[in-house]
C-alpha cells in the first residue's frame, strides 16, 4: 500500500459517521477513489430510496480523497461547496460512489463523482457530483 | 395542526434515515420548516465535526418539505438537485436546518436552507444550500 | 441537415445575444453541441480573460441545445440553474464550449459542459458546467 | 468617495465586458454590490427574454466586487465557482443586480446575489445566484 493510500485509509477509518452509515473505501488511486456502501432499511426516505443526504455523503466523501490522493503528504483537504443532481432514484443492493479530480491547482481541487445503484450487477447511474475542495495544511 | 403539517409530519416520521441520525422535524409552516439534529460521535467526520453528508441531509429535507408545504395535497416532492456551501466547521450541541421558498412554481420550487451549529445558545450558520424541488403527482 | 439540427440551428439564429458576442453554433449532434467564440477585446473583465458571463453563456446555450436535441419536436426547453467551476483564466485565439446530455427525464434535461480556450490548435479546458434544463411545449 | 469604492469602480471600468452589455455599478457599499443593466435587443435569447448568460454576468460581478469590498487594498477575487437559478423570464426595462457577503474567509468569500427584472418601478426577482469567490494578492 503507498503511503497516499494508507494516510487516505487511516483518514476514513477516523470517519465515524461513514462507519454509521456502513460506507466501505473500496479503491483509491491516483485521483480517483471509489466509496461503496449496502442499502439497508436505515438509510431510507419516505419513498422507500436511499436519502439524497447519504448519496451526498459517499459523493463528497469520494470526492475529497480523490482531491486529496494528489495532494504532498503534509495537506488536509475541506470541502468549500458541492452541488450534485439526483437522477434517478437511488435503489439497488448496493451504492458505488466514483470520483475524479477535474482540476488539482495550488489552494482548491475541483472534483466531480458518480454515484450508482448495483442490482445484479447492472449499474445505473442515480447521481452526479461537481465540487470545490479547499487544500489547507494538516 | 393543520392537514398541510400533519401530511409533511407524516411524510418525516416515513423517513428512516432522519430517525437513524436523530433529526427532528421542530417547526412547520407555510414555506418555511425547521429540522433540529443532536450532535453525537457516530455523524462526525474525521476532524470530528459534523459530516458534510448529514449537514447536506438536514438541509435538503428542510428544503423539500418547505415546497411541499405549498403544494396542494395530491403532490409530492423531490429534490431534483442542490448546492451546499459549508460556511464553518459544523459544530455545537445540536445543529438546526431552517429553509425558505424561493420561488413555488408549477412544475418546480426554488428553496433555500440555512444550517446553524447552536453552543449555549448561540448560532452560527455553518451551511447554506441552494436547490431545486420537483414537483409530482403524490 | 436533420429536422432536429434545423430546429436547434433556427433557435440559435433567433438569439440576438449569441451574435452580440460573436458565438457560432460549430456542431450538433444527438445529445452533443458545440459552440465557437472568437476571443476579442469587448469579451474580456479586469485581468483581460474572457468574462465569467460570457463562458457560461456559451457553456448554458451549448447545454440546452444538447437537451433539445434529444426532445420531440413540439418540446422546447429552458434552464432552471446552472453551476459553473471556472477552472483556469479564459484565454486563448477562441473558445470552444461541448456540452453532453448526462440524463433525458420527461420533464428535466440534466446536462454538462466544457470550455475550452484553443491557441495554436491546443486545448485548454477553463470551466465545466452541471446544469438542470427544463422542457415545455413550444 | 472611499478608497474601497475608488478601487472597485477602477476595475469595474476595466471590464470591457459590462461596458458591451451596457452594464452600470450603480451603488457599492461594504459587503452589497448594485449592478444595473438596460435591456435591449442584442442582449436576448430566443424567446426575446435577456440571456442566461447576461443575467449571469451581472449577479457574479456583483457577487465578486461585494467579496472585494470587504477585504484589504493588496487583495483582489477571482470566482471559483457559482450557480444560479433562473427563476423567471429575465424581462423589464432594465435589471438590478444586488449581491452580499455571506462569509468573508481568509481565503475565500461566499456571495449571493439577486437579480431583478423592473418594469413601471416594480421589481420582480429573475435569479438567485450563490457562488464563491478566491482570494489572491492584487
Amino acid at each position: 500500500m503507498s503511503p497516499m493510500e494508507r494516510r487516505i485509509r487511516e483518514s476514513f477509518a477516523r470517519q465515524d459517521y461513514m462507519a454509521t452509515i456502513g460506507a466501505e473505501l473500496t479503491s483509491v488511486a491516483p485521483g480517483a477513489v471509489e466509496i461503496r456502501l449496502v442499502v439497508r432499511p436505515g438509510l431510507l426516505q419516505q419513498h422507500q430510496f436511499v436519502h439524497a443526504g447519504v448519496v451526498s455523503a459517499i459523493a463528497d466523501s469520494a470526492a475529497g480523497y480523490a482531491a486529496l490522493s494528489l495532494l504532498d503528504e503534509g495537506q488536509d483537504v475541506l470541502t468549500a461547496e458541492f452541488k450534485i443532481n439526483l437522477l434517478a432514484p437511488a435503489q439497488g443492493e448496493h451504492l458505488v460512489a466514483r470520483s475524479r479530480v477535474i482540476r488539482s491547482g495550488k489552494r482548491l481541487s475541483v472534483c466531480a463523482a458518480d454515484v450508482f445503484g448495483v442490482t445484479g450487477g447492472k449499474e445505473a447511474c442515480v447521481a452526479t457530483l461537481l465540487g470545490t475542495i479547499a487544500h489547507r495544511d494538516a
